[in-house]
């Protein structure tokens, strides 16, 4: 294996690592999410997409072991960062839980889509696999569309939520960056069309006006 | 249909009833228990015996729906006894879940084989294939005796923990059976061999042997 080949592996370890442990977390969430849905339907729907990321948590400790990784080695740089951003935006209600769950699933899809573009065929299969949609979004678009129609002033309390998870996703994000260079390079370049060094700072204002449009959506 | 016939389609509904919203319940404990797991490779063992029981949860209400019963009605005579049982036994910490998680498994699974030779063959693979093992036995059995080895005082703490875990359970029991008298009957019918008029008392003595052996297994 060559120098390069190597940095190579590093940094998909490194990115199915920090996929792999967001995955876990996003099922941890959700299944608490969905323990405190009001109505038996809710329960179970948001039961059936905590379900679908723990599938996408497994494949991607699959494709770890296959690589010759230990999973648990490669998602453990990725626990304190995740954990800290959780810590940070534990939702105060039932609709935070949602609109989280939603920013969370949009911000992680732009990323995997980026990312997969660079990856071999097998890897970036599986990256495409993970973030297909787990029917999160159009759940929760119903569900606090409808909360806002009953209750308008919420519409304002909501926006600020969703602006300070951006916020903190990108604090973490650029303590992920500075922590590790084999990952960020990888990252980096998936969203440099140039193919050049790249600008951290232009896939993170990218990623906030995508957080926008969907924000748009939610009617927020 | 026949009276008879109703009355029992009507304890089936019941029944399954029960068991989903057991499930779903037990899915949410679960994966709570998962993630206050200390290392990676428990949260990662039990969230999978979580969505084993959330693929408990899908089936019974598949069955549900197919029986021409609403999921979400069935269930709902269930959810306060059920949720008045883990309010009143919230585990104070990690291996009071592990404790709360298994004695709840094993009274499930004989309460299972007894009312599955009642059912006729389809109703029967149903019981019997939701109270497939998921694991969960071996796993804490392990988890707990090594943490009584560690420290010897836990087992009196975890033993009286068992007990009240298995009154509390009695006392919800004795509720849904003054509440469901069809329910009762299909159930009491179950575990009396002589196909009379049954005893509940004498089928809650049995479960409660039960109960003992498992605890000693645990070393409690």
């Amino acid at each position: 294996m060559t120098g390069t080949d190597a940095a190579a592996a590093d940094a998909l370890t490194d990115l199915f690592g920090l996929l792999a442990y967001a995955e876990l977390v996003a099922f941890f969430n959700l299944s608490g999410d969905a323990a405190l849905a009001s109505s038996l339907e809710d329960k179970a729907a948001l039961g059936e997409m905590a379900v679908a990321e723990f599938g996408h948590f497994r494949a991607l400790h699959g494709a770890l072991t296959r690589m010759g990784a230990v999973p648990e080695t490669a998602m453990r740089p990725f626990v304190a960062p995740l954990d800290a951003f959780h810590a940070r935006t534990a939702p105060a209600d039932w609709l935070e839980g949602l609109v989280k769950a939603y920013v969370g699933d949009g911000i992680a899809a732009d990323f995997y889509r980026a990312v997969a573009e660079l990856l071999e065929p097998q890897a970036k299969a599986l990256v495409l696999e993970v973030m297909a949609d787990t029917g999160h979004a159009d759940f929760v678009i119903s569900r606090v569309r409808a909360a806002i129609e009953a209750d308008p002033p919420l519409a304002g309390r909501l926006a600020l939520w969703a602006r300070r998870l951006v916020g903190e996703a990108l604090a973490q994000a650029h303590r992920v960056v500075a922590e590790r260079p084999a990952l960020a390079g990888l990252v980096v370049g998936a969203t440099d069309e140039a193919g050049g060094q790249g600008d951290i700072g232009r896939m993170f204002a990218r990623i906030t006006d995508a957080h926008d449009r969907r924000l748009a959506a939610l009617g927020l």
